[in-house]
């Protein structure tokens, strides 16, 4: 983790998951607790069994709450700054498996304030148009829009910013500087950004009159925030936020994580099928530099983005999955073959993922005008 | 100077308002500007006769424009931190003689946000609340209220946050840092807060659609603030706010500034006949340990506050007040006799403006409710 960096603005440097635990101070989603998720939620998401989610704050005294039949709420968020790719899907699709199983209410954050702030435009309007753009691929997935609760900062300011003074008080400029390694010449909308983003975790319990547990999944990346957040909690009276964070998806460049700030990496949910299948066959693997090779050494998936898609989102059985990864490691599948798969099965999937964000539009309209 | 502070939240020290110019980079309000005044707005008010607003910036400017026939409207503002003392009614009366004389529309902006991020109490309703009792304060003046325009920023924030945040964009920590004197232990909140006080010297410009010249009466510790506001303005579109800057009342302790710190140096709008008796009786003067000592050498009524409240607020004709003054000097007046007569003006005067007060009420109140 020498020269790895994970913040909220950067992710760079190859990631060693087990060590971030350590040098987070988190704690391992382990056997245990998947035992006891599997039990209190009835199934095992494959995000969980394949430790895609793999770090926690706090989860077991969720589960004590749950178990004693408190209800919590979910609060993930995603800043608008482009169109939404395939690995922002993890924590969405994560909350939806929560949802479905216990009935919690979803509260969804989009941050167009801390896009224009850390981004190079000065069109503020841009990011919040995104978010309704964004907010199109959340819906796709089949939330329950009965108990989902949508924020865009700049249009839902007037609800939140009381309670972000009420963060921002208790929070030093050292703090953030240690936290998020900002600096002197970075502006004071992006120091004060953070305190926006505790809000939602503990809006509900103001609003509601009692305090109601809240679980944050989200990426890794994002853990300072709640940091900060978890911190302040008990100065507010109010509970520290529960968190299970995913793994970064993998960029189709070889990166730690798919970005849009490297294009190459990135699968569009909005990509064409033409796209997609180019940005497919020409992505990074974990394949050698000739057939021949290939066949004889085999190939390695651990770096393979490619392998990792089929991991993350696209091969749901267990069984298959092995299978590919023995294959793939004995040098009985080649690349180009494997990619080809991959590249219709995300076709497949992303056209009906662009159907369902048609069928939202009306949807997101009407919350566009009421707001 | 050398060892007074002026910064919005301290002023300590003695001030010397030539040295205050010069440390600040702003411009006199010389004789010249002041017979302009006077042909343009039909009369001059005690203030600029009195050189109690002695400051400026871009003053000269604006008169350009108002010549011209450009409108420019008011933009002022109050920390609603506790009652409102005789000392902060200089700019609003100020910005009432300028209504009065060209029909310009009034912005008035209560910080309860920036109150609450520097002071100690956790309680923010503490500063709303006293923003609207405050604003009695403001329409007991007799402002035309079909042309003010009253922000309370929490209540408001969501008209005003989109401008916050473009503002945000242009202000690094390092500027805050040189400007206010913020430092790394400071709250998030309050670096953030510079940010608010720029939004009513734009927004009019954003919601009409096109540049407004705005006027900020201000006492000269709000400068800080206004100067990042200029720096900004041009980055984002917007004229540079012109400002007239007026000395501070100073303390009936002889302090500076009259301010709620030091509750003995304050004449609040709502302390009764006999506090305010009390209080007055109680200052300190510019005159001498004993009667026949001031009879013999006179008193000082540059260093005194009765006089100063006389050259303010209570005396509006100079050719009295000079016979005042000549007097204290002289040792023809002591201060007693000259305490028990400010007294009996500060009653009356006070007396009237709560009358006024009361009458506002029903006026805040329905403002309070639309909020």
């Amino acid at each position: 983790m020498n020269d790895a960096v994970v913040t909220p603005w950067e992710v760079k440097g190859k990631l060693d998951y087990a060590k971030l635990i350590k040098e987070f101070g988190t704690k391992e989603v382990d056997d245990a607790l998947l035992e006891r998720i599997k039990k209190d939620f009835g199934e095992l998401h494959p995000f969980l069994s394949r430790k895609i989610f793999f770090s926690h704050r706090d989860l077991d005294w969720l589960l004590d709450k749950y178990e004693k039949g408190e209800k919590f709420y979910i609060y993930t968020g995603r800043g608008p700054s482009a169109e939404v790719h395939l690995g922002h899907l993890i924590p969405w699709i994560f909350a939806k498996y929560l949802q479905d199983h216990t009935g919690a209410e979803f509260y969804f954050q989009y941050t167009d304030d801390e896009k224009f702030l850390v981004k190079g435009t000065e069109n503020l309007d841009f990011y919040t148009n995104m978010a309704y753009e964004n907010l199109l691929d959340v819906l796709a997935l089949g939330i329950d829009i009965n108990k989902l609760h949508v924020f865009v900062d700049t249009k839902d300011i007037g609800r939140m910013y009381k309670l972000a003074l009420n963060v921002s008080k208790h929070v030093t400029y050292s703090t953030v500087k240690a936290v998020f390694g900002i600096n002197d010449s970075d502006n004071i909308g992006k120091i004060f950004y953070t305190s926006l983003q505790s809000v939602l975790a503990f809006l509900p319990s103001v609003e509601k009159g009692n305090n109601i547990p809240c679980l944050i999944p989200c990426g890794i990346d994002q853990d300072p925030h709640f940091r900060l957040t978890r911190d302040v909690a008990p100065k507010l009276g109010f509970y520290k936020p529960a968190i299970i964070h995913n793994k970064l998806m993998p960029g189709l460049t070889g990166d730690s994580k798919m970005s849009s700030s490297d294009l190459d990496s990135v699968i569009y949910t909005t990509d064409n099928d033409k796209t997609i299948n180019k940005k497919i066959m020409n992505a990074f693997t974990g394949g050698k530099s000739t057939v021949s090779e290939q066949r004889k050494e085999g190939a390695n998936p651990y770096i393979c983005p490619i392998f990792y898609m089929y991991s993350y989102l696209f091969e749901p059985l267990d069984d298959k999955l092995n299978e590919r990864e023995q294959n793939c490691k004995n040098g009985n599948l080649l690349c180009g073959e494997c990619k080809a798969e991959l590249s219709s099965r995300v076709i497949k999937y992303l056209k009906n993922h662009r159907e369902n964000r048609e069928k939202a539009k009306k949807y997101v309209e009407k919350i566009k005008n009421n707001a």
